[in-house]
């Protein structure tokens, strides 16, 4: 029997009120173009008996870890969180896929690039040398590739056949717009159910 | 032939001035700790010729990952970097390095833990409902379980047989301090010389 390919849905969004719900919502938008959507907030089966013993924090870090190992792909929820990039939490899980050779899909409800986001972030301090390199007001470097995040977030996400889906939402629609996010799912449906890829 | 231990130097360091001279200082405390400290700004050996194709941005990313693969851990630099969270790239790093197995340790020139490290992030927007729920301005949760960073991070670090050591440096001192760095080294030196791990 072919299984739908199983995508882990990493993100700031357990984050949000009512995250349950919200991953239903996320759940269903896989479900209609044939994937699986595995929510951090999922209940576990099969845990192994010795993590009821381990604090809820590392539990919680060690329960994501394992649907992670269980899926074929990752899509990041990579809006920026508190700060010019993206959660670190999901950055994490991000690097954690791409160590196993999974999938690894980006999206966010900003089209704004890296530079003018962290520009914006350290303010007037910034200071561009006559090379045109840009430096902070602890004189450290300011990333200039032209991408949408930290080089090994996109790296991931080029490196493993996967895609990064961005487009301008209005602010207050950043943590509720699901537009983008079904954007990215089509993308990965068409990657995972189309291309040469095991499905386990 | 025994080999030394292989140790990855994640963090922001790279975008230090003079990031290559940094580097070596750190790589001399490793080495009188009988470890190697393998910098991202290290020169590659036989590196596969098709990465001459890429741009620049994206071999960096395959060169740190291959980096990763070679090395028995990762000391990572967790300081905060714009914002209350490590610097995202980092931070991909170690949850690369803990999906194959390596042991991660991480430090910090600073002791605040992450609750009050976000709400002076957050700012007056921050709220505690009746059950001492904080949220910011937008409504999202703000992790409170004591810890340093995302339970992502703490959770590879205790899971892999690591640790986290972090003091508070003067504010000056943030980027310019070896001494916790040191401090951090000397412990991964203990567990990966003197634990039964395997030397590759």
């Amino acid at each position: 029997m072919i299984q739908r390919p199983k995508v882990y849905l990493a993100g700031p969004d357990v984050f949000f009120p009512n995250p349950e719900a919200w991953a239903q919502r996320k759940q269903a938008i896989c479900a209609r173009h044939g994937l699986i959507g595995v929510s951090p907030l999922d209940p576990m089966a099969d845990e192994p008996a010795a993590w009821a013993a381990l604090p809820e924090w590392q539990r919680l870090a060690v329960r994501n870890e394992a649907r992670i190992r269980d899926c074929d792909a990752v899509i990041a929820n990579l809006t920026p969180f508190r700060g010019p990039s993206a959660d670190v939490g999901t950055v994490y899980e991000l690097g954690f896929a791409r160590a196993l050779g999974r999938m690894v899909f980006g999206y966010a409800t900003t089209a704004v690039p890296f530079l003018p986001r962290t520009l914006d972030h350290v303010g007037s301090a910034a200071q561009f040398d006559a090379e045109g390199v840009c430096r902070d007001g602890e004189g450290l470097l300011v990333e200039q590739f032209g991408l949408f995040d930290n080089l090994m977030i996109e790296g991931a996400i080029t490196g493993s056949g996967g895609a990064l889906v961005t487009a301008d939402c209005p602010a207050e629609e950043r943590w509720r717009d699901l537009a983008v996010f079904e954007r990215c799912v089509r993308v990965a449906a068409e990657r995972l159910l189309h291309q040469a890829m095991p499905i386990r």
